[in-house]
């Protein structure tokens, strides 16, 4: 059976009703059972029961071979250049503490794969207490809707003595977070792009990366976008109540 | 009913026959149970388990509330002096991974706490295949038996970005291990001193270190240690074949 990564997240929801559904880890060894607690082991697995869940309801899919990249799923095998699915958990009661993609490897890859901006991202914010997995929230989004500005950069990333690592999400689902999630998709690139410039490790990329995407989604989509400066709508980004 | 480490250890072996033993790790929810093939969660769940099966056994313990030091168990509740407990897991096929302990809060705590140093190590070196958790070796070590020397510090360390993190293990069990283990306490603590004093964030400590700890071992145990410098030593752990 095809489905669409709406569909899916519709099913769980609905079909499966995952929201009033509770779970919990069970490690077995020489005779003795635990239950474990550890509540960051879940955010770990989440993304292998999707996949036993996928296999159950006899959805089609095929794995991704590279885990540090989206997508996990293609929903579609015949055509790995639509219907991607990505799957995230985190501890509902701290935020999203998972990490979108290795950023430098995201500057160049959208300029390969443009369709890969378009990956929809489905979120478990799973609570753990005493050993038992609820979910509270299941989200579907585009990468940037779960993705934000930050006070040093046009993009929240997660940067390491001056070296930049990973693009990380923001508090995505609160009208109150300090940075809200981007509006649309230009907006995003646009962020990606400054930050690409601001980067030392990604300056080089810099200078022919708008016209190499923008060409390229052209190629894909047969549309061509308009991204703003950064400058334009920086503002509009910037830590609210400031 | 009271056990040492080496009781725990041999029961573990001999009665529980572990190391012919199979096990696995299942997550359900909603339903569908899945069975964890990642790798690293069996590192992180195997002092879970261990609780489980003192348990199990109805053995005495208590837990140290303190996750980032070791120990993780007081096998005598009544003297937290005595008997204390650490449990490690690695991948078998990949070489231990875990952490030992902070660098510098272990500098710090063994002048406050000698007796930690005579906590024992249960490692479990596991291995796991298509979610089948075996365990194929079983140690019960001291800390300066599973720890060594490295190219560019006196002891084997983490650092990042030139900043001191971890102190890490060896490759403790093999005579072709690059470095070798220490061979006593007092070589570990030469090693610990000498490395107190190249790293930056310890070197006011190091001045007074050896006189803190040598007078904090004697008022605990009436035994004064002879902790040779390490240039004297030194030799005898450099890396081998080289």
């Amino acid at each position: 059976m095809r489905c669409t990564a709406q569909e899916v997240c519709d099913k769980l929801v609905n079909e499966d009703s995952i929201l009033s559904s509770q779970g919990g880890i069970v490690f077995t060894f020489g005779g003795v059972g635990i239950t474990v607690r550890q509540k960051d082991v879940v955010g770990n697995i989440m993304q292998e029961w999707v996949r036993g869940w996928l296999e159950r309801k006899d959805i089609d899919f095929e794995l991704s071979q590279n885990t540090q990249m989206p997508p996990d799923f293609y929903l579609n095998p015949d055509n790995k250049q639509e219907n991607l699915l990505e799957v995230k958990a985190f501890d509902n009661e701290r935020g999203p503490g998972f990490d979108i993609a290795d950023f430098r490897m995201f500057a160049s890859e959208v300029i390969e794969k443009p369709y890969m901006l378009e990956a929809d991202y489905l979120v478990f914010g799973y609570k753990m207490t005493a050993g038992v997995v609820t979910v509270k929230n299941l989200w579907l989004k585009k990468v940037w809707q779960i993705t934000c500005s930050s006070a040093n950069w046009p993009m929240k990333l997660q940067v390491k003595e001056s070296v930049v690592h990973k693009i990380r999400p923001g508090v995505f689902y609160s009208g109150r977070a300090k940075f809200k999630s981007f509006e649309c998709l230009e907006d995003f690139l646009s962020a990606l792009e400054e930050s690409i410039y601001q980067n030392r490790d990604t300056r080089e990329l810099s200078q022919q990366w708008k016209n190499r995407f923008l060409a390229s989604y052209y190629a894909h989509y047969g549309v061509r976008l308009n991204i703003p400066r950064w400058s334009e709508i920086a503002e509009r980004y910037r830590a609210q109540g400031q």
